[in-house]
């Protein structure tokens, strides 16, 4: 027996990050009732996972599909050994998590200058600056913090995100306490080499590779392909949402997350363990999709119907 | 400067075989006309397409969506420098593709024996039996052959293909005459490392990596990434369909092709050189999709769009 060539050396076992309950829910037009996003947090426990975003707790002016996030947080069961983060986006939203018992949450960052400017309204620099104290009050509660970081490949208004400013980015967010960070490809233009220059600039700034996750969006269909691009070195935690929910598959303004049952399948088929359980979860996306009335974006929930 | 991982060595550049106005248009519903097929080819030239699968000599009785072949033939006005290879079943098929000026045919077998059976009504061994003398017929005069074997990592009915049995049927057309191969999972199953077996597989049975091409199916999501995976061992040939004609997004049955928009949005990303215009590619995708009124399964036409 010889080694396996380096590109089939691959991670044992993969932390899904199943972000449909929020990352999903917020860009869909139609708004669950909270009973009903209380049964798809329950549906994606049953089907496996053990990381679930739960709810945002930004302005419900901003976000009206997450208005109940109060209500969702204090009615929901958790199950032992499962994580339910939720975004903040200041100190007033952590406050309001942490007085519905949450124990995860997470900030949003962009990498980029122009999305920082035009959709969380400050600079990508003031923006790291107000975390730092959100961050470490949460760490204070014992909360566990997780720091997306859009954009990281490009920004629709200033075109290709230097590396350079993704990992000062990165580094500020790991630096104020982010237990782990989540690099978003938000326009889903990246390819392979772009998505593993990311990582790889980040692990040569010293951040480990365990603390590293990707979010990559299907927009140009390139999603799955990084995610196989980065584990090959080593990625281990990646953000996919049932269904492919957070966007029409029709709509470029909102294409979609990489749908988990298209990623499951390709962590079944390389031998990588995930806990989850394809089926279930594209019975959980045909389930939700019929409840917002559009198809799911996952071909294998299609396929698998 | 270190030398690049060899994840990162990939072909400097690759040629897509553009199999729409065939294995695309003989899955859908819609049969266009003639004239409309020839604007497809046309447009696909336009485009940059060296290499485009124009339409099958099979019984219109089984294929009445081309059964325009002879006419569509005739009528086609050939650009320097492109191929336009035509599906033959037997000699009938070649005699008459061949009275129509073709130069360039392919052969469709099937690595497994259920498919075999079922869809090409023979065994595997007497298909490919069957095909010496129409690959030996069309190397006398000259035409270049490709050789089609579908179901290189699973069947429907059989279960995964041994890659004993598809080695077995690769060397067979490569040495009847095959100038090159189309390895199919054709039911879409297969995950990056599946894929990259097979092609070693064949590698390693002395056939050279020039002549292997790959023919990848979108049924579970896994096209691109596995298209990505063989990258890496030297594969410079890669089947698509703009759109993905093929199948419908919503139809397990018919689960689309490769979509041609999104293989070169990563191509490009890569700078893997391909001579395709993604964007000539995404308005011939949008164009035929409004004649077959159908979406079109490129997620990168959607959002060009």
């Amino acid at each position: 027996m010889t080694a396996p060539p380096p590109e089939d050396r691959l991670p044992p076992r993969v932390r899904v990050v199943e972000v449909s309950p929020r990352d999903g829910l917020q860009a869909e037009a139609t708004t669950l009732s909270t009973d009903a996003k209380l049964e798809l947090i329950d549906r994606l426990v049953a089907a496996g996972h053990s990381t679930i975003e739960a709810t945002s707790f930004v302005s419900p002016k901003a976000v009206p599909q997450l208005a109940d996030a109060e209500e969702l947080m204090k009615r929901l069961r958790r199950a032992p050994g499962v994580r339910y983060p939720v975004l903040v986006p200041n100190e007033r939203g952590l406050d309001r998590a942490l007085s519905c018992g949450v124990t995860d949450v997470a900030v949003f960052a962009a990498a980029s200058e122009s999305y920082s400017l035009k959709n969380l309204g400050r600079s990508r620099e003031e923006t790291l600056r107000d975390y730092v104290p959100v961050v470490r009050r949460a760490k204070e509660m014992g909360a566990r913090v997780r720091g997306y970081l859009s954009m990281v490949i490009a920004d629709p208004w200033d075109g290709p995100t230097p590396l350079r400013t993704v990992v000062e980015a990165s580094r500020a967010l790991a630096d104020m306490g982010c237990d782990e960070l989540s690099l978003g490809d938000t326009i889903g233009v990246g390819t392979a080499n772009a998505a593993r220059d990311v990582v790889r600039a980040l692990v040569s700034a010293g951040i480990p590779i365990e603390r590293i996750g990707v979010h990559f969006h299907d927009t140009y269909g390139q999603a799955l392909a990084n995610v196989l691009a980065v584990l090959t070195l080593g990625v281990t935690t990646v953000d996919a949402s049932a269904g492919g929910l957070g966007g029409s598959p029709f709509a470029k303004s909102a294409a979609g997350n990489l749908a988990t049952e298209d990623l499951v399948w390709m962590l079944d088929g390389l031998g990588i363990e995930s806990g989850v359980d394809v089926r279930r979860v594209a019975e959980t996306a045909r389930w939700a999709c019929g409840l917002l009335g559009r198809e799911p974006a996952g071909r294998t929930t299609r396929a698998l119907a």
